[in-house]
């Protein structure tokens, strides 16, 4: 009886294999992983490994050149391993909690932020031999406390060994289609990274699906282009360029609408488009470079005034 | 005769367009810059804008779980546009010298780090209507200086604005090939940052050139196997997956020879085998972030004792 009682307090049991209508990503391109309520993630057996990972993001009322709104700011890490991902690991549930395991990790290199049950996004999970299902969370944090986490995390142990450094998320797209988040997109993430962190943009409502797609599919387009020019990297940067170069004039125009780039801003955007040595697609992106150059150029004029 | 005088104080004129035998890059793959030497450059008309970027690095005692030499701490930025590039922009030698101007540029984001003559390493050129040198300097530092740079740019009024984050340039390659350098160098670099990096690195005897050209080599091989799959990146990282499968025992007994990781280390590279919900080449990926997660674990479990 007490079992039953349990059980009732536990809510229906859903049918094995069958999963309730959570939300699915949705971006063609992404391949979607199987969602599961934490309710079913807690019923999978001890043949079933929990890992746990930690989106931490605070709204940002910051404009990029005074123009672009910057939205949030949205933490993700640089890995020993060469790939972006989010703060978080695996947890042995034999001795820990799923909060408590990841407090633990997160403990280790970003100080005192610590998760709990209301801060749970999602689970979804892979099948196979060996099973892992991955447990996401996601905390909005004040400006304040997400600048002081990366201060702490430069400062922590982990700092230049498991995490080679702490990097916030572009979520905007410049006027040249590609910079910021796609860009951002076409780095290289582990295992279930790119998929979490586009779903929580998603489910979050932080970013429109819209544009979510529209930086996914940004970043597929040079894929063909790739085997066309046999370089690799030169080969996809050069079909971006395909992709971008009719904009040149647009961004030159989104320059000269801003006050106090027009001058070094047109100029060396110009100059970006043709120079910088790998070809017009490596020019074009360094174009947006030039934008950041050109404001440390303004920044330091101001600070000449 | 003043003039001449200046002139023989300058050294003998190159015959024009002709360049010195300088150093090239060599590595396949990575499209070659036309070098040439600062004499050279600063021959140049004003037609020509000039770029300044540095790389900062130390030498780096730290080993990774205790066995992988960091040996180096190289600092790259992931830059508002959503690309790795080197900290400098351009300088208005109306103005400036090159140094002046990349240490007005440095200063903002780094606090008081000032290079000179005795940094610069190099320079390369691209031709077209718009005519752009790249300068590139670099400076050792202490871990403890590099460190204290890192500090300063969190601090600093560009992070979160023009830069997103400072992170460490990983110098090795994991048994799986591709953790490490490989995994790092097919992420999305601005401009002329990956030949830079490549560069330097070579120039430099930081990295071994065969390493090098095999850690360039490994981020191509996937290019293929994007159309195959038509996934984009899911493709990409499938063909990781073929070319790294066999090497799974290798791993599992990498992992096994390392004291303390033979439990944790082991058993969650066999769950990552399969897991992370992307599919085998995913979860290749991801036992490589389980090392991380098994330390994670392993420094837990330490400070708990």
């Amino acid at each position: 009886m007490a079992a039953v009682g349990t059980m009732a307090a536990m809510g229906p049991l859903p049918a094995m294999g069958a999963l309730p209508p959570l939300p699915t990503l949705g971006v063609p391109g992404v391949p979607e992983l199987k969602p599961l309520t934490r309710y079913e993630a807690m019923r999978l057996g001890p043949g079933w490994s929990h890992s746990c990972h930690a989106m931490l993001y605070a709204p940002n009322p910051g404009m990029l050149f005074g123009r672009i709104p910057l939205r949030y700011a949205v933490l993700m890490q640089m890995r020993f391993d060469g790939l972006l991902g989010f703060p978080g690991g695996f947890v042995d549930r034999r001795y820990w909690s799923l909060e408590d395991g990841l407090n633990r990790v997160l403990g280790l290199g970003l100080g005192c932020v610590r998760l709990t049950e209301a801060d749970y996004l999602c689970s979804h999970l892979t099948e196979g031999p060996h099973r892992v299902v991955a447990h996401f969370y996601a905390r909005q944090l004040t400006l304040e406390e997400l600048h002081t986490i990366e201060i702490s995390a430069v400062h922590s142990r982990d700092h230049g060994m498991e995490v080679m450094g702490m990097v916030r998320v572009p979520l905007y797209t410049q006027k040249d289609r590609m910079g910021g988040l796609p860009n951002f997109l076409a780095n290289s993430f582990v295992g279930t990274a790119k998929f979490q962190l586009l779903f929580a943009l998603k489910i979050l409502n932080m970013v429109p699906e819209e544009k979510l797609a529209e930086a996914v599919a940004a970043t597929q387009r040079p894929k063909k282009a790739a085997i066309d020019h046999g370089g690799g990297a030169a080969g996809h940067h050069h079909h971006k360029a395909g992709n971008e170069l009719g904009r040149a004039g647009n961004e030159l125009g989104e320059r000269a609408e801003h006050p106090g780039m027009v001058h070094v801003g047109a100029e060396q955007h110009l100059v970006g488009l043709e120079g910088q040595g790998l070809g017009e697609a490596e020019a074009l992106e360094q174009h947006v470079g030039l934008g950041a150059d050109a404001m440390a150029e303004q920044a330091v004029a101001e600070g000449m005034e």
